[in-house]
């Protein structure tokens, strides 16, 4: 197994990610890693880890950087020689299973779809992160961005992707499969929600249980939430903010509180511990741009040594999955 | 000042509104309500609260009632004898000021906009309801789910319906207004919000400030929030969804983590009870239909008293913000 790891995306770039790529070897013997970016830096910032035995680590030299402040779908032409595109071509050639980078979403996103093959029946990859629920299991949201305006058979060939990678990862036999809506009943959304609606309804091989409004997400009671990507956007970014803002509400009020306040947060600090660790997904890895023949994992820009060691594993564990078979094999129903 | 209150709608009504009505009363006495519902079981339920004064409260007797699991436009046009009909027709023929239900959505936005009439310039009326932010002030969401595949004049026109609605409502003089997208460049977002932000971009009256991740919403730095009202409503409930969510976390930490936890708990009591507060949007009225001539507040099917008593006060203070008239003059622009 061959893991291609993007040094020179993301804001801790090179440091964090070198450290990240050290910690995930040690987790597990059975991959290896390729890391992309700038060969002295790399092989400088190996040295000043003290990593001597390089035996499942191998150096792809890259000249340029993919900035966030660029066009993505022009710097992918322009810049040949980005660590982005360096790394994905080496997926395109066959010579790896997965590309892990921190870098330009937009980036990623258009150069993965540009140079990767997708799957058969797919017509575009759709973006999907595991978020947590209040069950404490996960639920697949797709597509949360990769997409606009897109076309009812194209949404419901996010809920086909995200039905396998639900089978395939989170190893659930029968995913209930519900579609983002602003209510329940069968008539509600806009015109293209209520095409899908219908579509999904027909669709005997997808255990549809009908719309699922905003706020039961993260319920726990739906395994696949199907949206197109504007809307999976609005509604992940939205629960990102006020879970800040909750903490920020939290924070405030044990530093205003007094020493009352102050003993109480120390005896809860497990309490709130676990919940920062629910609450900060991208701490478990990346958001997965499924639909390709390759694995792409999408990590945040803000990621530190942790999130980069928890992408890798996540990359691993994909290509164990067999999730690719499964959307190939779902996508001819 | 007049203000309809229907007693007739949300799970806890008749005795829930009644209760809500009375203490709401007490608060300030430079308005009388009208309560439109079964006249008995009115009279009934204000002798069992011992109201022997009754100089400021009218009753509207109507025999009908809207439920939730009906077609709003059906059941507006065959109850016209229910409590949200004969209620919008007393302010329709000018006998009151401010309409509140905690009704069906569908109902009183499909009455509303049907009885109503609109604020010249204003093509479809909007739902707003007011946000609370981490900096303790607030932020107005509009449209929060009154629209569909909404024409991108008409959200233009939802942009303006805000601004003139932060400055009357929250005193804003110059309120920051930022359009709802999956990114704050200006090519973000499909292409319908494309053409919102040129025309925001090219409006003089508004102070546009680009674009808005769902993420900063709740962030208090932006003061209005524009948006169709399918994605106003799935950023909305994810957001309800995230802290139910996260109040359950915390609520299951505390619950399992014996007598330590609970005791932390009850040292920072306060601060949850603060939190839960600010969260509980709905506790402090409702959601205002706003570009009619007439004020619309649609409060929570689940309100109890206090909401009650909350959306009054709340319909009251729109009355005396003069939001109609600096919403008229907003539109001219």
């Amino acid at each position: 197994m061959k893991i291609v790891l993007d040094i020179f995306g993301g804001d801790y770039a090179p440091v964090e990610a070198i450290k990240g790529a050290i910690e995930a070897l040690k987790v597990f013997d059975d991959f290896s890693l390729i890391l992309v970016g700038d060969e002295q830096i790399i092989k400088d910032e190996l040295n000043n880890n003290k990593v001597k035995n390089q035996d499942r680590i191998e150096i792809l030299h890259s000249t340029e950087i993919i900035t966030n402040n660029e066009s993505p779908a022009i710097a992918i032409r322009a810049k040949k020689d980005s660590s982005i595109v360096v790394g994905l071509n080496h997926l395109k050639y066959g010579n790896a299973d997965a590309f892990v980078s921190a870098g330009s979403t937009g980036a990623v996103l258009t150069g993965a779809t540009l140079l990767l093959k997708r799957i058969t029946n797919v017509s575009r990859p759709a973006l999907v992160p595991l978020l947590p629920t209040a069950k404490e299991s996960n639920v697949v949201l797709i597509d949360c961005g990769a997409n606009l305006d897109s076309r009812p058979e194209t949404i419901v060939q996010f809920a086909k992707i995200g039905n396998a990678f639900c089978k395939s990862v989170l190893k659930i036999a029968n995913p209930k499969v519900g579609l983002l809506n602003n209510g329940v009943e069968e008539d509600k959304g806009s015109e293209t929600y209520r095409q899908v609606h219908k579509l999904l309804r027909e669709n005997k091989s997808i255990n549809f249980i009908g719309n699922v409004e905003a706020r039961y997400i993260l319920s726990g009671d739906i395994d696949v939430v199907v949206t197109d990507g504007f809307e999976g956007n609005i509604a992940l970014k939205s629960s990102e903010g006020t879970a800040l803002m909750m903490l920020k509400l939290i924070e405030k009020g044990i530093r205003t509180g007094g020493l009352r306040a102050k003993l109480g947060y120390l005896l809860l600090k497990p309490v709130f511990k676990d919940l920062k660790k629910v609450l900060d997904y991208n701490d478990y890895g990346g958001a997965v741009l499924a639909g390709l023949e390759k694995i792409v994992v999408k990590t945040h820009g803000s990621s530190k040594a942790k999130t980069f060691t928890n992408a890798i594993l996540q990359a691993r564990e994909l290509i164990l999955s067999n999730v690719v078979e499964t959307i190939a094999q779902e996508l001819l129903n």
